[in-house]
């Protein structure tokens, strides 16, 4: 429904049967976004304000009352004020005893009082039932109709009737209310607006990191030591041809990253016989963010296909392919096809290709909407089969690329191997150990471990 | 669950607890669909029709009487008929009288009647509890079980009641049911499934007027002014090469027009010192559809990557190409590389590259299902700062593109500039006022501004 | 809310209003994942185990007592225990009798067993009200809040009020819960979860046999046949050459089958004069896959897009054109542009571009979270409008590509035409029966039969 169809649906005449009238104290933003989208849901609204002019931002179908005559209208009152004008509602605590007050506001930092908001109400009003809710939402996104950002609400209070009245009231303006528990939530509630990606914090930093040391590694082999030694002037290569390193470097070392985890923790359940005890605190965080992991790797993965696309149109490459067939045609002489060369040329290609699409499908089921739609069992292998095959084929477009480079002299830059080398190790090693743990006389006794909802635990394998 | 499942769920024997029977006036298409999924879901269904034979298409398990018989079984009674025949409804009003009717149709144009189809329904049959539900489902996706659209129901009423119950029904169904509000919402609702895409028709209108005129612009300087004066005919620079040089600008233009209409709000709340007055209302319209331009702009992106990786593969380049360095061989010169050059072409192709990407990302992160995995400091992070960065790549990739054209007299054929100077109008307008904007002088008042829930109103900046 | 969140939540102390304590039998992984899921819902829990001693792992708030006293304490027990394991409930009856009882279990494989473990646990407890829940949630899942897989959990049970109960619980763990009838339906359930993509088989299937066709087809005709008369050794042409002549075979013929099912339903209408009479169930079967047959084609024209991509960076292309380039240097001549060939060029890509363009955004309008967006109208105007141009689009490409190659003798090697001639079988036939079902002698009385809720069944067309 677009925004301008809230006008015809105000108001509500002949409802033989009507909703409770909700309180308002506060007719700032978002005081009066929520007023206006709960009068279109049909809930009387009456906002409590220090000055009781009715201004022409208010919907009009609210009536505009001192907070005390607006609190005894309504048995909820959703208290949209700063927290540091919370005191004075002290004053009012005897009107408020019994009713449910919801505390929908917002801090500025994480943690920035030593106890959340709501907390600090409830002390403030004991006899009021406190619930936490709405702080998730904008006034932007409620006013405007398009709740483009979450459509979750958290919810969270000490007393069951009245958070569940709270989460009818949510439910009504088509939201979503999930219920985190007791009052003590409210500080995890009321920091999870201010989150930026906190799981992606780890997979971006490692890949920064990364970033950072293959470029100057690269930088070295392919820029200085040029200049130094055939005083050539390569330094436009930063732009396109040493990302073009960089990138399909960190997709395959973080795609191998996601799949370490899996193998280190096979490993230690398999030694220590059982999988009832927990995983050592950093492995269950690296576990946690593989899906970040594989969604960073994937864009490194898209940018090495772009930059690898648009080799042919770089001015650099024309030049240097019509200078070698001029050369060519002035000595008279046609080169014919290198058979083992195309080969080797074509497979990299098809292999970098045929990874790369499977990667993409990767991320397009670690889409929240399609995961929802797939069974446990098609998410696994989905995750997990699809997911190593791609990287398998990838390690084999390393691997391939690098054909019969790897024992060529010239790869050796002051001792310095191809960068595409180093990025060879870690996938290797998961393949290999994955390839291992395959074996029954491993596989065996570690899927009884998996399944082994009995298994006695003093039994080690 | 597949569609054959239906057939075991169909029967529920012993169920010591039977949900309330639902009657269903109309055994066309819709009402069939609708009465096999609610059996499925538990409910004993009966049909009220003419003739009362069953056919082979009404389910198994529901009876099927006359109107007034089945009426009386139930509580509540879907009409399932098209609006032409609501008249005989009144023939049944003490039958009707305190029970629910559900209206479930549909118009086949936008405002058909001056009232609604469910608002009619109430005039003809006042005793009754008149809901709108189920409008925007349709059958062959009830009947499929495949909901590929929307699994949204709003719907509105004036008894909340009654309403509630339709709404337990609709989530029974396993759809999600949107409180519209009252009654007078019916009309909204019953246009909402005859709307093509209304957020669209702005920025889609706007996108082809402003291809419309860059391609008639670049078919006079790229393929009549050669014809003119050089003779040459290039018209099939229609299929690729227009197209090529519409696209980037399109995509340029469309995303500096996302970033405008924030530029123009901080001015105008900054020039009236206050934001609780509203933005004049094609500001408000401009805002509401940024994520379409945002989208439509991407669209142009992505067109244009396509067509500039596909150069390489056109016979018209490699013509070009190859007859260049024939010319050179024949002439035996070998062109040094111009080290410039390349780096201008390394660079423009770099910033597009990264540009894109992150355009990409910013079109994910529009996905409903991304968007409501975020919190709206992530939402806002992604759409403000990627996106400015964004467009902070795409305008430096046109400018290092144009390189040292600029002053190139050659680039003014008939006293027109190549297209893409005209491209960067908007953009460069847009960063430069958000660069002033972001100087402290005038960014503390704005910030002020924003964060004033009390903000004086009289007070001008 | 992430993982580490739950020890903050999981204390409610001062509740004055609390929850009803729900028992779980079975310390097992998914036991302890959702009893703690549960605690921090605001449940109080209680386990029933063999044995009584608390470990570290079950979550600190919960009791663990024996079976008996457990069950006693609740009204909802949940059976976190392996079916083989149930029997020992019969000797529990009595305390169980009225109880309602969750099954949460799953099998191994599909119809393990000839009753669902559901249905088998109802009638080990004759008075006990068993509900199916949670069976689709993964311990995993639970135990890390990322639910990254599906959050529906499917319901079933013949007691209405018990399953309410369950339905709740649900909700209030942040899932969601979706009717699926009486206890009949148990079966399916618990097949569920063991499925791997079942709509996916026949388009994955029919696809390989397709390629595997079109491989042997095109060996023959790319690599023996150039081998037997030429002497040449192309068989580096499986790794490229080849898969890029499937791909866009396979896109084209897949594309050209979603449509086709509508075309024959039309046809079959037609001929009927009815809508109301079932299609043969291998047609109905065909129209439930055409997403997955469409989403199967995109897949191959993206991989055929990547394969055309990276020619220009082949080394057998670029070694076929600078040696062409030499050649032509070394005989003094120099092509001049053929003007058609150079449209015929440009135009196929550039079809090409806007075919993949628009079938790229038929995929994403299938993505569940955007499709849930739109109305019904757009749905079809998208699917259906924009499917068909994209199939036209795809169709011309092939068209234009074939060019004036398809009268050339040199085509026909051992007369076999060229692959991509056999593609366009299927899309022509299409279209063309498409085209003729546009005339209004034909599309007025189909309309009419669409729409024709009370039409005539005996007459017939």
């Amino acid at each position: 429904m677009s925004k301008n169809s809230s006008n015809i649906m105000a108001l509500a005449p002949n409802t033989s049967n009507k909703r409770e009238t909700v309180c308002i104290f506060g007719t700032g933003d978002f005081g009066r976004a929520l007023g206006h989208k709960m009068i279109q849901a049909g809930y009387p609204v009456v906002f409590g304000s220090r000055s009781t002019q009715t201004s022409s931002l208010i919907p009009k179908d609210a009536e505009v009352l001192s907070h005390a005559e607006a609190a005894q209208k309504a048995a909820i009152i959703i208290i949209a004020i700063q927290r540091q004008h919370y005191n004075f509602l002290t004053s009012l605590a005897e009107i408020l005893h019994g009713k449910v007050l919801v505390d929908v506001s917002n801090n500025l930092k994480i943690n920035q009082y030593p106890e959340s908001n709501a907390e600090y109400l409830a002390q403030l009003v004991p006899g009021a039932k406190v619930v936490k809710a709405f702080n998730t939402v904008s006034a932007w996104a409620l006013q405007s109709g398009t709740l483009d950002a979450s459509r979750q609400v958290f919810v969270c209070g000490d007393d069951m009737e009245a958070k569940q009245m709270v989460m009818d009231i949510v439910r009504a303006l088509g939201l979503t209310p999930l219920d985190q528990g007791s009052l003590l939530a409210a500080q995890e509630i009321e920091n999870y607006p201010l989150r930026l990606f906190p799981m992606w914090k780890f997979p971006i930093l490692l890949s920064l990191g990364l970033a950072a040391f293959f470029f100057f590694y690269c930088l070295t082999r392919d820029v200085i030591y040029p200049y130094v030694y055939e005083n050539k002037n390569f330094l436009f290569f930063i732009a396109i041809s040493i990302p073009n390193r960089i990138c399909p470097i960190l997709a395959l070392i973080l795609l191998a990253l996601v799949y370490l985890p899996g193998v280190l923790a096979a490993i230690i359940q398999l030694y220590r016989g059982t999988k009832s005890r927990r995983f050592p605190d950093w492995l269950d965080k690296w576990m946690l963010c593989r899906k970040q992991l594989g969604l960073v790797a994937l864009a490194f993965a898209s940018l090495h296909v772009l930059y690898t696309l648009v080799i042919p149109i770089r001015l650099f490459v024309r030049w240097r392919i019509s200078s070698r067939i001029i050369s060519q045609a002035l000595n008279n002489k046609t080169e014919p096809l290198n058979n083992t060369n195309a080969w080797l040329s074509d497979s990299y290609l098809a292999l970098g290709i045929l990874g790369f699409f499977l990667f993409v499908l990767l991320g397009i089921t670690s889409l929240p909407s399609v995961s929802n739609n797939v069974n446990w069992r098609e998410f696994r292998f989905v995750q997990s089969k699809l997911g190593y095959l791609t990287l398998i084929l990838c390690t084999a477009h390393t691997l391939v690329y690098g054909g019969n480079r790897f024992l060529s002299p010239s790869s050796y830059r002051w001792y310095l191997p191809n960068a595409y080398m180093l990025s060879l190790i870690v996938p290797c090693i998961v393949l290999v150990v994955k390839f291992v743990l395959i074996f029954p006389c491993l596989d065996k006794p570690l899927t009884r471990i998996r399944q082994g909802w009995e298994r006695n635990p003093q039994h080690s394998e």
